[in-house]
């Protein structure tokens, strides 16, 4: 049976896909729409057919990439424990740590960034993200698991730097060791704070 | 006078500025050997009688920053006052932060993180920053400033993350806000391991 609509949008989900994964290994500058469509086994013609263009089809791309990534963190986030355990569980959670963050690496990309359309989303990314640990340990000041002494918003800003410093140190380094060294000395740091230590 | 071998180095000297700029702007990917010369005011033929390529170039123009990154640093960490001063005054030093740190945005370029040659002074600044910052904090554990429960290793990978990581969310928020507040979180954590308070 043949059915169009199905492979149309079999289409834009395969360009989709293979932006995000450009996007990631190569960044928005040094992906060009050519290697988008052989990635993806479309021709120029489909691509305009789904796409204004390379900056539509990011944008579609790095939506969808910072969806998973906010769906991701808020498993645990949003999962039992003390706000100590949930971030922790949230730094230490399997990653790809040497292929770096998807979304961060994109503020490295001045194209990307000089783009109020492609920056929108990977701002609330890290909007959401601060927010939502800032959420989670103001939780834990309320419950009294952390000193009133902390500032969560503050807090919060740092382990996001931690998170995405890390990965440029493992990037550097072509080794996960001082992205793990790192998350563990903000957690060392946090731990201090623990009104059970 | 013509002197023909100052004007020999004048133009190496411009060829390196002009590639750390456009490394800075651009990323390597995003840096054409076109528009290095564009910019330096120099020929193609000048170029390649300086240097034997793009990489051989970016390479001088890595090394440079990284030298200049290190040196800027023992400034704080060199001076005088305790620990928690001198890694203070490092933190809030006045920097460029919405162009984000000329050394940890090539982590991102994929060109440079394949290339060892290239990679080498990038690894080689961190791991020079990690081992200072862990030095100053060693010696603030055996003055007694800080808390000997610190383990100045790990803790120094946090605090490079944070700066490497605020840049990515000042980028990010277009704004310096994140970066400030990821460096006043991390600052504050730090002193509340500091045996003064």
């Amino acid at each position: 049976m043949y059915t169009p609509l199905m492979i149309t949008s079999d289409t834009s989900e395969r360009l989709i896909e293979s932006t995000r994964e450009l996007l990631w290994e190569r960044g928005y500058v040094g992906t060009s729409p050519k290697a988008i469509q052989q990635r993806a086994g479309a021709g120029q013609g489909s691509m305009y057919h789904h796409f204004s263009g390379k900056p539509d089809l990011a944008l579609a791309a790095i939506r969808r990439t910072a969806e998973e990534m906010r769906g991701k963190a808020e498993e645990q986030f949003g999962g039992p424990g003390t706000a100590l355990e949930r971030i922790t569980a949230y730094l230490r959670r399997e990653r790809d740590v040497l292929k770096g963050c998807p979304v961060g690496r994109l503020t490295q990309d001045p194209d990307v960034m000089a783009d109020p359309a492609l920056r929108a989303p990977v701002d609330e990314t890290f909007v959401w993200l601060r927010g939502r640990l800032a959420e989670v340990l103001a939780e834990g000041v309320a419950r009294g698991e952390l000193s009133a002494a902390l500032d969560p918003g503050v807090a919060a800003a740092t382990v996001v730097a931690v998170l995405q410093g890390g990965y440029v140190l493992a990037r550097a380094a072509d080794s996960t060791a001082p992205f793990e060294q790192a998350v563990d000395g903000v957690l060392g740091l946090l731990a201090a704070q623990s009104t059970a230590s």
